[in-house]
């Protein structure tokens, strides 16, 4: 279960949005696998994809499609991710296109294919297409909690968030799902999110709240340091309030800043579901030349295996996380200078194990299932904040007998 | 057990070079832990360090050390790592440092202190002088075994190697010894060697030959990425034998690849020795532009979590790896001309899965347990190898038990 998991929040429905499941039986019979997002006419959409140079064939074809398009549709399938699968992927992934296009009146590329699950196999492309009639039958705009359940891969638990917030013009809501569990690390780490809001906003500024958000949120956090190959946050914003959100505004600042929380919320959820997870571990880098710099050490201890692993045992061995900030490859640290804090607790000072500080006072921070570790570098104002999980027997277990 | 292990090979003495070994006590009672290492007067010594910028007490007085004066004796000890350790931890290494040369009849500068062990907990300086008559007595040139084991730490198994080549001026014997099973990564991933020949060398020429042996052995292996504190790799040339090795000769030749040999047969062993390995994996990516690059791409695939469970589940879950090498950061990859063999079956090509590819050929593979992934990037010529091992439970429980 997920650390700290309290159940889904009530996730609002976005006026002009609306979703549609369907149960495709993709890797197990009965499980809703399919789930199709309808934009009202005029919705503005922006997106940001993985990195990966190996991505997937409907990352591709999403890609060229919303730059050519405004998007109606957005098609997600979970248990397959088509991936590795060639030529024939890219095929598939348009098929699936089409036919939802064909069904819905619409041009194909009007139509963005998702993809989430198992990398190599071939996508199972009829399965999909025959159960888009029962997903098309079932659109609605309460349906968002479904949607939340119907992406879920290796997830636990489905993840979402929801803010109605009050602007200068009116009330606008926006309401986000992810998934995402394994293969997550910065540079899109969300393998799939999706938000939208009846807000009204140009594209272009639309973009730059997402920059801005995934910045924030998606791209901090990672549970193993693989990127996926799937990754993909989208946005939609249908304008279906009415409600003109405007740059240089009080307005955008809020809009942005509940953008910002979703998101954030989004990618600790996924981090708190990670593979195996049993801590929820924030790293702050503090007082950095830069914000690279401070996210290359905080990246670093959140990658080492001996760290995670010492935090799955609630062993407080911070000698594990000053190998970490040494190795992180930042030159000329002073490092008489750096602290390292978990919580409240001092543990390094002056390069070595802090005076007043005992085991007991760092078993006591350990036996909490959401930690913090604060490493100030003392050379500068820039910080950045990572989230990441601890590393367990499940981790190994479930990566081990996913495909079994 | 390390993977495919078959028993400490013999370990040829090196004339002029003694090594006496003692019980301190410093983690378990009547556990070998302190090994001291007489270099006869007019030996040559090299060494490499780690580049941890958090570089434990003993590497620190070490570098010091070895640039000022000629070693006449090396002081090892396992248990506690004197990292982490501040200020005091460099007057601790100091002071065994002087001990040993008072008991030894030499300058405390002549004396180099290395190690391995725990981080952060003060080094117990007092067990380990208490022993150091024992060790000196103990002296003799035949203790090469005895010393594999009392480096180990967490290693399941001594590492040892021995050659004795014919040289152009009469034979020579090399005898190296390594120890380390986690927090290995590159940049002097030994955590620690200790290589020895009767040669007679120039320092340079000994420093050149350690320094392209190290590149690709210990510089080639990664565990779980967690560069050390605390690795050195040392060389000793007593010259006892009287055969002169010199630069631009069929005999450097032979030496530098005698070298060559043991540091990657040590190197090997680490991995092989890796916590909780069950699976020595070489990866060889070949006809890259740079070694650079092909590096890059081995490490990525190396340092995975999700290839590396996936070989402890001998699943051939060849995705993973294709994703590893799309995240490498190599920009330009033409993903359509790269091929993935596992052995002697390709697996990808032209971005997706070989057309002749079976999971049971690819199953059969992995079923060994030495295992080689061959990754072609098709533009250029450079290529390199690394090695690394598997990920399973018994890492989560070697590393969440260290130190309960």
């Amino acid at each position: 279960m997920a650390v700290g998991f309290e159940g889904l929040p009530q996730l609002f429905p976005v006026r002009g949005f609306r979703i549609g499941i369907a149960s495709a039986g993709i890797k197990k019979p009965g499980r809703r696998d399919v789930v199709v997002m309808e934009l009202a006419a005029g919705s503005v959409c922006v997106g940001m994809f993985t990195r990966n140079a190996f991505c997937a064939a409907p990352v591709t074809v999403a890609k060229q499609y919303l730059a050519g398009s405004a998007p109606r549709y957005f098609l997600v399938n979970t248990g397959n991710a088509n991936a590795g699968t060639g030529r024939q992927g890219l095929i598939d992934a348009q098929q699936s296109c089409a036919e939802l296009a064909r069904l819905a009146g619409c041009s194909s590329t009007e139509v963005l294919p998702f993809s989430t699950g198992v990398i190599g196999e071939p996508l199972p492309l009829k399965k999909i297409t025959a159960v888009l009639p029962q997903a098309i039958a079932a659109l609605a705009e309460d349906n968002w909690a479904d949607a939340a359940h119907g992406i879920m891969t290796t997830d636990t638990v489905p993840k979402g968030c929801s803010r109605r917030i009050t602007l200068s013009r009116g009330e606008v809501t926006i309401t986000g799902i992810a998934k995402g569990s394994g293969m997550i690390r910065p540079d899109m780490a969300t393998m799939l999110s999706y938000i939208a809001t009846d807000a009204r906003i140009e594209q272009s500024l639309l973009q730059q709240v997402l920059d801005v958000a995934v910045g924030q949120s998606f791209n901090r956090i990672t549970v193993d340091g693989d990127t996926s190959t799937n990754d993909a946050c989208m946005m939609v914003a249908t304008g279906v309030s009415g409600v003109l959100v405007e740059a240089d505004t009080a307005d955008i600042d809020l809009f942005r800043q509940a953008v910002i929380d979703i998101c954030e919320t989004l990618a600790q959820a996924i981090v708190r579901d990670g593979e195996g997870a049993t801590k929820l571990i924030t790293i702050e880098v503090i007082n950095g030349r830069d914000v690279q710099e401070c996210e290359q050490v905080a990246f670093t201890i959140a990658h080492s295996p001996l760290v995670k692993t010492a935090f799955f045992a609630s062993d407080p061995n911070w000698g594990r996380i000053l190998a970490a900030v040494g190795r992180a490859g930042v030159s000329g640290l002073d490092l008489e200078a750096i602290t390292i804090h978990l919580g409240d607790v001092c543990i390094v000072r002056e390069g070595g194990r802090a005076p007043d500080y005992t085991e007991e006072r760092g078993a006591a921070v350990m036996a909490e299932n959401e930690i913090t570790i604060r490493v100030d570098l003392v050379r500068g104002t820039a910080s950045a904040r990572v989230w990441t999980c601890d590393f367990s027997y499940d981790y190994v277990r479930i990566n081990a007998e996913y495909r079994s």
